[in-house]
């Protein structure tokens, strides 16, 4: 989990994935030699700060989204949302501007948010949770959760996988905006009918930590049922534990593949957490294993 | 109007479309051959559960949504809606599961919405209102006229059109996603510039039953003047029965054309209902028949 | 100027465009043989009411909405806003319909518009506010600057660009719907990287009068840093007034390129307003000076 603790120290804001992105390119070109099969990999300036592996012939995409939540420094001392982050006053945020490294906490409400650093921080900078990790042997507990370990999960799958796209998107947590191009290079290169979003839900009355990994039966938007049926049969014969979820609320990079302007099926398929955009995003590590293993599962049986 | 009556029976709540999908094909392989004109027919797995049919050499297009609101079992009793169907409390509702067929009562109100079955409905479990079609010498009333009504109109269509697409589509209660790959699809085949929404509008004060087919100038969204004015001139020109809508809100599959990746031009076009989204919606058969004629007349004039 | 006065004086609600657009193509036909570059043209129904002048081997495109929000008769004395026009008691609207001319005032609120007219305005009407242009020796106050502004400052950079789009656009203020469309044909012709987005903002806290051109760092949506980056940079070597933007809310044409299926970045840059969405909008015109000439800086460094 080397991989995991790196990149759970990489800032990445919506809109500002770049550095984040490079780490997990680096850590492909390291490692790809001893995968199962080599990929095929597509990035740079034409794929903004996106990242795509393709490998053998693909059926099934999983996606993975690079970016967090956090914080914008608009005038004065004002801060302006970036996806939907937790308001919990007092919290610690970092960040960067020309004049340097910026430690601050976080003051007032969603009416009214600012920060207290003492001296005006550029417009434009991007601020996010101060991260702390912490790991016992049930749980990993640390900001950004949502999505490093999506990100995490989408790398262990190319360990093993021999037919599929791995894909890393960016922008996820705020509108979203590059799976129309991602989906578009895929389906001219090597055309999939099949999406998996592997990113991090909620624990809620009917999702429990330690039940195992969450696949979702719909959120705010709702797959296909026949999808989604093929999956959860899929899931039973592999043993792996899993856990159903129905919720009204909530989104991903399945809207966008919902609303592309081609016939693929998605389904979002996570681990649970609590304490959500905050920077004590808390997930059993059970549940992560399950998440997975049964990534590894579908990849090779969709 | 036995075709009306018999998908009027067939449930179909959006993302589980397939049942009235294959039945609408068993129809259209019935009767095409006599048809004025033998259709292209496009359908299965690479279309999901849509129906597209290539009639001559189309300029214009019909959409018609095969899905209906309903609701989805949670945990426990809970129910999530499905588009936005009517709260009324103690309104039956009919589905079925694993175990077998449930019947049962909508509890609750939105922020509750519970049912009453004695035993747990598998999460995910699709429900919809009972039907109960009543038909008197002015009115229709049942459930799901929207949009029931609006794949029989195009269904009518078929008898005589020589030029055109007639397309049933899917999800369009639930935030929509099949257009997309359904105008991609058509655009690469045989491309239009024209396209018309066969589903069902709203009584309101601007708005009443016995008046005509209702030509929407606006609702949410708002089609281009140029062409809402040339159907009203082919209306008027027709002598059936229309009435003119200009509402604030409410959408359809319109809207996906409207920001569709083509210059087509689109306007909605259907009979109004009083009770929408209940078991109770009800029509003018009066209104209905202007509807069918209209199109008829537009699909040969456009 | 006098290009700015004509256009301001040509009504334009969003979905009935077509006046406007066959001024501003008049025009292009008048001037192209006295610009540094003639473009090749790209108009009619194919384009719907927009227009695409492309000049030498573009790089980037910038796109100008040419119309504007006002409000549309309902039934009875009713009125339906388009866009999200200011809603302020008396203000006086013109338009027209098949039995002449109209002048009235808005009565009521949000709730419910109406106008004072005597008669009943035909369902679908469009009225807009009573244009009066006011300029002294710093600003300029009229309705419809947004974008009246944004197509003249696309109009100037035609003078000197060598290579680029330049894109008159519809449907902006009503949720928009010919980006995609525009997009689309720009990609297949002469495909671009980068986007700039010709429109007015608004004065707030942080952006004042006479203080430059507004560089948008965010408004809902967020663009790329990198691009930014560039933006803001290539600004700064200019000496070019300008000014930076943090804001929370609002939208431009910008949003329909983020959501393209295309890699494309795109930054806002305009000139700022108070009184937004009124007839009496009001821009400093060293700021509007400062918006062309970043502008024609911009197309030729970017």
């Amino acid at each position: 989990m080397k991989f995991l603790f790196e990149i759970l120290n990489i800032p990445s804001v919506s809109g500002d994935e770049s550095t984040l992105s490079e780490f997990i390119l680096q850590y492909i070109h390291q490692r790809k030699n001893d995968w199962n099969v080599v990929p095929e990999i597509y990035h740079g300036e034409d794929f903004h700060d996106c990242i795509l592996l393709k490998f053998g012939n693909p059926r099934t995409a999983v996606f993975a989204h690079m970016d967090t939540i956090g914080f914008m420094a608009r005038y004065q001392n004002q801060l302006v949302s970036i996806g939907g982050p937790e308001l919990t006053e007092d919290v610690e945020l970092v960040g960067e501007d020309s004049l340097g490294k910026i430690a601050c906490r976080l003051k007032g409400d969603e009416e009214n948010s600012y920060h207290d650093f003492p001296r005006k921080i550029e417009p434009g900078t991007r601020l996010s949770f101060k991260q702390d990790v912490r790991v016992d042997e049930e749980f990993i507990q640390a900001a950004y959760l949502d999505n490093r370990l999506g990100v995490y999960s989408a790398i262990e799958i190319c360990e093993t996988i021999r037919d599929g796209w791995v894909v890393f998107s960016t922008y996820e947590e705020h509108g979203g905006g590059s799976m129309p191009f991602l989906l578009k290079f895929i389906q001219d290169k090597a055309p999939i009918k099949q999406a998996l979003i592997s990113d991090i839900t909620w624990v809620t009355e009917g999702v429990s930590f330690h039940e195992g990994v969450v696949i979702s039966i719909r959120d705010k938007f709702i797959p296909r049922k026949k999808f989604v049926d093929k999956i959860i049969a899929l899931a039973e014969e592999s043993q792996i534990p899993y856990q159903l979820e129905v919720e009204a609320s909530g989104g991903s990079d399945g809207r966008e593949v919902q609303f592309s302007p081609y016939a693929i099926d998605w389904c979002f398929i996570g681990a649970a957490e609590e304490n959500v955009h905050s920077p004590n995003e808390k997930v059993s590590l059970a549940d992560l294993d399950a998440m997975v293993k049964l990534y590894a599962y579908l990849m090779d049986k969709l």
